[in-house]
């Protein structure tokens, strides 16, 4: 499997890494706005630096990995179809339900695959969390989300990431549907500026909590907050009629300190490339599978759809003060 | 300092066993409407049967415990307050906020302590993580509560309970307002029936979570359910901006038994009996000491009210399905 | 059930408060060499002063409670047996088993009952682990015991101690017996001084490990410390054919507080009047019940005197540095 | 760096792979004395089938690595070192002290490095331990090592293995040096027969409790069993002035389920592959970056050599039910 990578951020450089240590996938070639950036990665993993659109019409690469900013997800993607290419996108797919709808029909059209990048999907413990839903919890009654990051994004990006639902509450929306299995009927959220001025300024929240109902009963609550000060708090709780799954952060070890002011432990893992390194593989591997074993892809369009569908209501009933029906 | 115990149910019970160990109480009469148990209970710790009226009357007494049923609690404070004797009453205080404040005036105009029955905040664990939250967090930023019970009510005290909100979550409510030290501003709350369809068929729910902006920018959240298959559920997370407080349950004990299955603990204790069994002691000696000291009550009327108003707003919140401000 | 105390020291104060929350006992009279002492518990208690010959020889008491120093127990227990009270002795009977023997017979021939106060086996924690052994164990291959001090006894105590093996491994060896429900065949044990020299000054050890073999193919290993900086270290671990049990220390709470230098507990409680606080009262309702009901004693004089032995052999070994039999 | 493996049995095939994810190594060749089994690995890693001779003859490769049957072992070190080879060989060197030194003396004069693979010194969690002893200890007191396996070797294993203490509670051995940073002054072992009655026919334990005296003072356990039932028991506890350090087992995740029968976590990974995966990438890459570098080899001969002058010394110490000096 042959791979090209528009967009040589710090994702890009994740999923560079990660086609480099896979005996089944080559990457090929690699494109940034920043073309010194692409440069750097393409020596480091034996690539091509070429354009965007070079990567897209190359007979060569089978799959295009799309990691640029958000606003040009879509254009890749249709341009990336119609050239019959398979595509990863980065989260979140667009801003704009419409343009994502006339995208995934296009992407549907020619026949290509597409996968979005939730990839906490992927991650071992939450993964193996939905599998004991089934096993042992039978119906879910309840479902608590934690999602903290350790420090807010720069200001600049804070412009443009379409505000805290869509670009950091999007990763909690898809696990909520990943774990019910479920689709939103309702949702309801609060929110408000408490850690950074600059980020109200802006128009922007950096602490909410939204409680979404599901189609099929089950009740979630999500708490977000752009800082904390002990790292990256990434936890869930799952409560059903059989009993309840809790899945507690990650640190760098499990070493128990005990002195004369008690018994320690360390912090949970920075951010998302600490926390989430083994999910990033193991959602390469997962499209790379899906592509070789024509089989379903796991986390695909209408789950891009799905999330950022629930991210705008959500900002609408933080802006309107009332509960959103999907 | 001599005492009265109006109620010789379950909660009466547990005070009478308290009073009798404590050093600088006397237990001196009991009544209840079912005079057999108050007989049983008063021949266990050696005082008399009488009714409330005499209880209330009685000279001898200085003080009156007023654990019967809810309908009954602000007539007994009532007669209480214009006999001079000070009061202890269970909660809720009742169902009707005018009544409500009715009673606290005559409470305040006669001069005697009113202490209500909220005796989560006396916990060991709950009281030392309020202690810490000035200590270590500084700002409040958002707080999770979890309460949930091993089994409903019977659908007999269903029907008067005033429902999951007035009933049940009502502590929750109270250890909110406890460890914000603020006032809810607002309130939304979702909810439904999914334990028992009897509980559904008397207009009440099983499952809820409540969220509750406070005046001070603190965001709460409240996850409630009337039954789990793993005992009592009561925990607590604070987050602030110097970190984050986590109270977990309690077992029988913590011992760790790891075998070809893993590594196991014993569940959650059962109940509120034996998860609150040392809140109940020291509810008891902070008021006794509060009459003995002449100091502020702990947790007072007022308190006793507050709650009150927020389960009100709480219910009126799911029944409309829109935020409600207090 | 009326007592006597002989012994109004920290340990025969813990009593003396448990019997006073008791129902079915009372403390009639207290001695203590000290007698201001004994008057300020007399005081507190409600109870009489009187010596511990007058105590011995009073009609009106059942049995009495030796909780003073080591060298005055077995008189203390031959003349109550002679005298018909039943006997509550702390721990250790005495350092020679010739006259521990002697001792006991007598006890015997008087048709009195003895308990030896080695309270840990009425310690809520490890009574259930004992219980877990034969649940779900099976055969014992091993055990940990951790046993660490908090800080030294003051150096006049060290003199007549009779050395760490003596007066604070003792437990530990009662322990292993209960725990293993077998014979010690075989001891071995190192130790030095590391903690503070004036120990080592008086010929005893602060820091020591002993290991045991058992009659029945467990191998018990034991590590003591006069000090930590982190409270009192309490920890069994029991390892069988069917698994493993753990039995970690108390804490004040279980809060965890997460800040930007970990997640931290707090620390082992302090010392064993905190640690083994219900262990006190288990064993002295254990020892009322046996009276009362006329039940085996659940720890009595041979419990006592093996205790000595192996914690002699223990000490013979150290000093010949060889593994010694029993 | 190239390199030749000489051994491709299940460790050899763990090298294998981690030289193949490496940077800046690669692998050139591989002998098996079962050719079969060298050239699937050959073609897994693409590197050819050789000779072991061939391969220390082969005038491209840089350095051996010696994965094979422990009787080998010098004879591979010596004609290495002759033909100027660095030499990474599998624990333990051999079982003959005096062989040891005269090939440890071949090496040295030769001016090659040999690497010894207790590769658990390599381990993140413990090798934090280690660094947190002196951040946070000071002088250690007590070592706790548990090391158990989960299931015991082939019968055909034991015979040639040297007992449990030359093939098993070496690595513990080798800890206890790495983490005193002293050398051992005296060793007693107990040990007996309970997993396997055939282990015991051919002359050697299933079960050991070993204690170690070090020069710098510290005292040292070590618990060994060939089986549990609930997987690879590998835990460090370490006491010092300072405070302790616990070590606890890894899980396939940390997952708690909470049901009725209570809150279960998994068990500990099953054996040394998942256990020490990622301490087998970091022992090679030490080499490699000394071989690089120049730097001193973190794990040397003397180490090697040590750890069985330890292991001889504790089944001296079974034999003769004795404390053995060193």
């Amino acid at each position: 499997m042959k791979i090209g990578l528009i967009g040589a951020g710090r994702i890009g450089e994740i999923h560079a890494k990660n086609i480099f240590q896979t005996k089944n996938a080559k990457l090929i070639a690699i494109s940034d706005i920043n073309t010194e950036r692409a440069k750097i990665l393409s020596e480091e993993f034996n690539a091509k630096v070429l354009s965007a659109d070079e990567i897209i019409q190359n007979s060569e690469i089978d799959a295009v990995l799309i990691c640029s900013s958000t606003d040009t997800h879509l254009n890749y993607i249709i341009e990336a179809a119609k050239a019959g290419k398979h595509i990863f996108c980065e989260k979140p797919l667009a801003l704009n339900l419409n343009e994502i709808d006339e995208a995934l029909k296009i992407v549907q059209a020619c026949g290509v695959k597409l996968q979005v990048g939730f990839n906490r999907r992927f991650d071992p413990e939450f993964s193996s969390a939905k599998k004991l839903i089934s096993e042992s919890l039978g119906a879910v009654l309840q479902i608590k989300i934690t999602s903290r990051d350790p420090s807010p994004p720069p200001v600049e990006y804070i412009k443009t990431s379409g505000g805290l639902f869509c670009d950091m509450a999007i990763h909690d929306f898809d696990m909520a549907r990943f774990l019910t299995g479920s689709e939103v009927s309702e949702v309801f959220s609060m929110g408000s500026c408490r850690i950074d001025p600059q980020i109200g300024n802006l128009g922007d929240i950096d602490t909410a909590i939204t409680t979404l109902k599901f189609e099929n009963g089950a009740m979630v609550v999500i708490d977000n907050c752009r800082a904390t000060n002990y790292g990256y708090d990434q936890r869930l709780e799952i409560f059903g009629k059989g009993g309840m799954i809790q899945v507690d952060n990650k640190r760098q070890n499990e070493i128990i300190l005990t002195s004369d002011w008690g018994s320690k432990k360390e912090k949970p893992l920075h951010f998302f490339l600490e926390r989430y390194e083994e999910s990033y593989k193991r959602e390469l591997n997962s499209f790379l599978n899906s592509l070789e074993k024509q089989t379903p892809i796991e986390c695909d369009g209408i789950d891009g759809k799905m999330a950022i569908k629930i991210a705008l209501a959500a900002q609408k009933s933080l802006e309107e003060n009332r509960p959103v029906k999907l």
